[in-house]
């Protein structure tokens, strides 16, 4: 906690010495007087007295948790249960940690989660493109990510709102800013059915750079970025390329060749990136990586392992046919809010998948007998 | 020329006889009574009494001759000088021969053309599109190739034409007929200033299969095809296609994944299709073939192989600078259209090239000697 306030985010020499001394011995060294600079490769004393300066104002991280908490919010780091480990294919940029506000677990969200990114100033066409395939994204039970920018990530946030799906935005400020200002309600409606998250300690706020080096996040945590509108040169196709040097989908939306902000768009699709029109090609893409899908092969989780809470989720649903989230809320005596995020938890560990506007149990073949009642 | 009223375009088993008996053999066989069954493979008496029925008709080929003859058109077929080599590609649905109307050599056209095909009932974007791929080849010195129909076929054709470009088409009836309708005024502009050429008879009239036919000719023709708006199961798909069988380019531009004429587009982008927004961008794609692009390699004939006009042409030229096309005409003492015709056809052979509105000598590397002044 204390260095996400001394360092600033993707900073990959402070990630090399933070690996190769880990966390307590960093703070020291960067904290007290005898840290020297040749415990530290490859660091000056100039720059590690920027490091000092910060660091001195960051002696207290329980402040920084305390704030945090005060909104409903928690820090995730490497090791916790709930880091979500596929951020550690940044290498040495990795995040140290995530400021995390939200009921749902970011970990199995993450599991199964689709970024949707593009231009802020986005035409009508961009903006129901992204409303469009944020909507059916969700309806196909894939968590949506994005950056809770004006534009299309605001637009591919609230499509996944709209048909009651989960959500996600990673923030280039503190979970406790709101920004941008005009999304002030949309961010609040995310932290309470979503999750949203952010590198930064509470109360730091945006800069160019960090909002760039964000994108590096938005890109690992999920299985491909979809860039629906960008012109060339935009933050978008940053996230796109770090999505494809990650080995994630790099996947665009076409639009006329006359627009300049698909321009962008369509030097992607020139290159590695892959063309789709809709929520259903998305899926049918991102849905193919064997390896980050639990759901094509059984859960992950054994029943048996699942808090009360999930368990509960779980056990409110029928055999048989599907039912609303509403419904598994009442049944199993928690809030509609509450059991939105279970159910997508359920349906990134392969429990249960959507159906239209409900939910039911995944079905099993026979031959591997009833795993949903328990099994390994 | 017989064969072509006795035969339908594509029709392979007849290809395979013409390629195992000949030509004259084949006629003889099909006009006279002892052209047994037995003799050509694979055919039935009922199947035979249909071709006979054609052959009776078509016992004065000298009568199609002298009508194609008066509308100034000839009939060109494989071992002609102006037979374009690439139509082999084809196998036995290689056409029998091509009815052609225009000044200029089909052979050395048909070496750098492009064909840009779409939907008839296209959009004004659509429209607009076609007219700028097909003014920005033709700038390029590309040969804009189509299929003279409404929409974006006549929107690339005139596109061509407004840049004082070269542009042909291929069509699915006679080059005396004109259809459709609407498009008289540019059909005969393409046969002054142009090529229209079709594998029917002269009188022979448009179906539906004979559209489809025709398009396996452009996409064999041409290095390329770029398709502009087209729905699903169009008849722009199936050219497309067929060049890619072909190992011709098969390229495409975006338009709004919202609109259903390009849903046929976006689909071939998300398979094969190679993307583009513009015309540059297409001839960076096509002009890569090594092997069918003689301007990058020098001459392919000597200089002193030109017939006497366009070796006049050619000399037309000055040493250094680009001139007219007009001015060639006056100086050569040849019709503008006509010095059109020959300096296409020198660009093709790769004496010379555009540049801006006019045209110029090709630069020669120096340590190749004079290419231009003789040479082999």
């Amino acid at each position: 906690m204390a260095l996400t306030r001394i360092l600033e985010p993707g900073d990959e020499r402070a990630g090399r010495w933070l690996r190769e001394t880990g966390p307590v011995e960093l703070v020291r060294r960067l904290t007290t007087a005898d840290g020297s600079a040749e415990q530290l490769p490859g660091m000056t004393a100039v720059r590690l007295g920027g490091y000092r300066l910060r660091a001195a104002a960051a002696a207290e991280p329980e402040r920084d948790l305390a704030a945090v908490a005060a909104v409903g919010g928690r820090f995730v780091c490497p090791g916790d249960r709930e880091w979500p480990t596929q951020l550690d294919d940044l290498g040495d940029a990795r995040p140290i940690g995530l400021w995390v506000r939200g009921r749902s677990d970011l970990r199995l969200w993450a599991l199964r989660s689709v970024a949707v990114v593009g231009a802020r100033a986005c035409t009508p066409y961009g903006a129901h493109m992204a409303a469009h395939l944020g909507s059916g994204l969700a309806e196909r039970g894939w968590v949506v990510v994005s950056g809770a920018a004006f534009g299309v990530d605001g637009s591919a946030h609230r499509g996944a709102l709209a048909v009651g799906g989960a959500t996600m935005a990673v923030l280039a400020c503190g979970v406790d800013v709101t920004y941008p200002r005009g999304h002030a309600e949309l961010i609040g409606r995310m932290a309470e059915q979503g999750l949203i998250m952010s590198e930064l300690p509470p109360g730091d706020h945006p800069t160019r750079s960090r909002f760039i080096l964000r994108n590096r996040v938005i890109a690992a945590l999920t299985r491909g970025t979809v860039v629906v509108e960008a012109e060339y040169r935009s933050g978008s196709l940053v996230t796109a390329r770090s999505a494809q040097r990650l080995g994630r989908f790099t996947i665009g939306v076409p639009g006329p060749a006359t627009s300049g902000l698909s321009a962008g768009v369509h030097e992607l699709l020139r290159g590695e990136g892959v063309l789709v029109t809709d929520a259903s090609e998305v899926a049918e893409l991102v849905g193919d990586i064997g390896d980050l899908a639990p759901a094509r092969r059984g859960p992950v989780l054994p029943r048996d392992l699942l808090d009360a809470v999930t368990a509960r989720v779980l056990e409110a649903l029928p055999y048989r046919g599907a039912v609303d989230g509403r419904e598994v809320a009442r049944t199993a005596g928690i809030t509609a809010d509450e059991a939105l995020g279970r159910l997508y938890e359920l349906h990134s560990l392969g429990f249960v998948e959507r159906e239209g506007d409900g939910w039911r149990l995944t079905p099993r073949p026979t031959c591997n007998g009833d795993a949903r009642r328990g099994g390994t």
